[in-house]
């Protein structure tokens, strides 16, 4: 495992304006909130983030932003997965001159590709920045896991290969991933606690932007060896954890309304086909944002 | 069922240049082949396109030369389909303008959407085209199947909706979209006369775009109600199908180097991730090839 | 294929008393009653039998009633397919002297076998009984797909291997099992005709032992070369099936119902956990009834 | 959560003579070996049981020397589920005049049955034994996942309902599971310590059985507040998973090829098909067992 890339590590959203243009101000403050909470670094333009629906200009100022807003408090995975190998190795490139301190990617989606066509994949891609690599597990999006023999295959093909997101349905890979060295992130933010009793270097999922307070309680918990406060919090952050999930697909919408709330700051609606929330819905959240003390 | 839509419909490639870029030459050459061997229509820039592959302005591109080289002697029906709604609705805006005869698009991947959000993605598509619209259910892609129920929305939702490609598992859904009124396309070129006698329209695949003459056979028998010929050329066809999936996920791979030798002229590889063949199996289905009188 | 294992072959019910047990004068007329129909075989207490929950005495007394009823007038092909390999051959053994023309079974289920176990299970049962023997690829209830390779296998090492029930989604495999010479009926009554075109020797399925007079029409459209009588009474013989799947899971109680209705003869409920229908359900299915013409 | 149903339970395996008959000597010895090792019960007769390869007769027999053997030194929890309703209550009502201390179930397999079915047919078992009543949620062999709104209704039906084994693949539902006042044991005995985080009461797997001694110790470190402690045995016992995993499906052969040798005891082969090991893999097995210290 690399010791600088441990922790607390919230899947941030891209905020956005009414007219669905990327909202830097916005953006820099859900940074800000975040690393005044106490985080460890970023998961830029990932899944949370709407990742694939995001222009290439856009997912490189994105990069920009979020080197320039962090500087060094923070650490940046920047996602730069997309469909076709040259172009993630465009935006790879660009996340390094950008001032990242990491790249993440998918693995290729829509079409299935074979083994070494991921590894090929991601050893362009990962050359092109050279910065430290994290591969992104989410089949639930790319419906491609990568199990044990691709990731060695990975491991022996990208020199950059730091480590990983995890988020398959296989907890118990997390020691595996572990066990060969790698930065594991479990991705799943209501199994943290679980995760790293198994050797995970910490959580990268997108409920944590929205109140990273609770993820930082059990981190920093786990650190002093307190295992009933880090039991606690993880009760805790997994209430969260359901507000965030209470929408089903909708997550984004979720994620945008509580901290427009939290925040005082418009952080938008998802970009289409994402779906907004209705009214309801969202007066719903705030409810449960009041049940839950997020205020 | 809409009479314009019917017959052989091949999924044409996208030849690529040594470079990599689109080989516009190419291209036409592919589509005048298909033409001269009586196909009725195109299915442009999708799954056997490298569709999610393709750079909006390389997909605008081949609108454009689809439309002026087929010159109404073929229709196209082009795919727009991408991740956001915004960018597929301008490619569907510039594909009516190009002069394209219909619209096809694959509902939302990546992330999982609603029947109510695709059916919205939809029909901001199609009407941003207003042309003929195609929906196209290709599950193995997308990992999004459009059952009954979910066409039943769309149908009631994009008053463009015409037909559909059908690239799911369940054969038999086949007559239930033909019921619905729809021309319903047989995604899968190894089942065009079983798909014939249920009702399909005609027959949507890549394999066809590399031996157009075989399921032309079929369809021409057909029509003529010489079902022993139909057997006869479905059998036949299906070989070739055999041979376009012989190196699994590589299919663009094979129909690339298949065309390159039919037409001697070079169609490339697949854009990355995609994977190129080897010496080897091109030499192998060069080989094929002979065996079925492919030359 | 072989010749003599062709036509329509309903998967018969296994009526029950209102106590549940077997009702074997109900069987019997149910029997007769598609006999008259003029169906080519019956395949005894399989899926739609309700096979896994009969005991072993009741499987074997509902072999030997089915050879004395069918007395040579229908081939019977007998379902020996249980959980331990031991209790099918002796279900195997039985059937053979019982006078069954042939045997099934369903592959193991519960645990995952491998190829190599699963055609060492099919060798040991169908040597037990030394009748032509049939693969039954059911999926949607074992879980386990027969493919080629395992296919392959099987006729490799069961020398009595004769054909096989296709209730496997890809419908495209009719061809490549016919292709090894092997009787192979199509598990899907609603693609009965376009199989045919792919080569199978005809259809078992539950739906025709309802109404076995609208598959056997398409059988003798097809055995006539009629294809336009053939397509109208497929398109008939679906709308049956559609009726016999509109209770979804609850299909045995659905053609209980139907023949309870047609035949006036108590057929009873399926067997716990198998759920019964409403009062209502029932009335609905009896308007269904009289809308198709199935009085 | 029920204070008496908590700690190591493990799935056992059921001996079989070189005949293939239950071998009671060894089962008593294995029950004993693993009772002096400190685990707190046994879950009998379950998936690493042979469980739906067994005869009524013998899941008994089973159930009459388990409970004579543990004679209160340790809780059974005898599996009862077969296919048909009928068949499990009258194992169900066995098991308690046997003298278990409670019954578990799977939910109805090969036929899908629905929420309200899966629910009535645990109440109909559960009241044949009137003892504490657990759900076996194993979709690997069931493909039937129980999942919170069937459990939902499964408690609100069934009076005895005490908890679960939670075999599934989603980690975090222990928590939900625990939090409706269900003992839930995890079914994966690489995450016993993960899930205690999360509320789980113990854990309930087929490899404690060959080396219970590994479990124990994590259960007492746990007990003990000793994280340290518990996170090196759960690294220690997930090696034994892994060697009780390294054949694939046949683990019932391994965990008896591994005993056989702890004890000085031949348990036998599996029943078929499952499939014995080669000698060269007892071979490995044996000296892997030797590179972990299992003598």
């Amino acid at each position: 495992m690399d010791s600088r890339f441990t922790g607390v590590v919230p899947a941030i959203i891209t905020p956005l304006t009414p007219e669905g243009k990327l909202n830097e101000d916005a953006f820099r403050q859900v940074m800000e909130f975040n690393i005044e909470a106490g985080v460890q670094g970023f998961w830029v333009a990932g899944g949370t983030g709407e990742s694939v629906l995001l222009d290439d200009a856009e997912n490189m100022r994105i990069a920009e932003i979020a080197a320039d807003q962090a500087a060094g408090r923070a650490y940046n995975i920047m996602h730069v997965g997309v469909a076709s190998t040259h172009r993630a190795a465009r935006l790879a490139e660009h996340a390094a001159k950008a001032g990242c301190e990491a790249i993440c990617c998918v693995p290729p989606y829509f079409y299935t590709q074979s083994d070494k066509a991921v590894a090929e994949h991601y050893r362009v891609v990962a050359e092109a920045a050279d910065l430290p690599f994290f591969a992104y597990n989410v089949p639930g999006f790319t419906h491609r896991e990568i199990d044990i023999p691709l990731m060695r295959r990975i491991q022996d093909e990208v020199p950059q290969l730091t480590g990983l997101k995890h988020s398959g349905a296989n907890t118990s890979l997390v020691k595996d991933f572990a066990d060969m060295g790698l930065s594991c992130y479990i991705g799943n933010s209501t199994l943290m606690l679980p995760a790293l009793t198994l050797g995970a270097s910490g959580c990268v999922d997108g409920p944590p932007n929205v109140a990273p307070e609770c993820w930082v309680a059990i981190w920093n918990a786990w650190q002093a060896g307190d295992l009933s406060a880090a039991r606690a919090a993880q009760e805790a952050a997994t209430k969260v954890t359901m507000l965030v999930r209470s929408c089903g697909s909708r997550f984004h919408a979720v994620c945008k309304a509580i901290l427009s709330r939290r925040l005082g700051v418009a952080c938008g609606d998802p970009r289409p086909p994402g779906e907004p929330l209705t009214d309801d819905e969202v007066a719903a959240i705030h409810g449960a944002m009041s049940s839950l003390g997020l205020d």
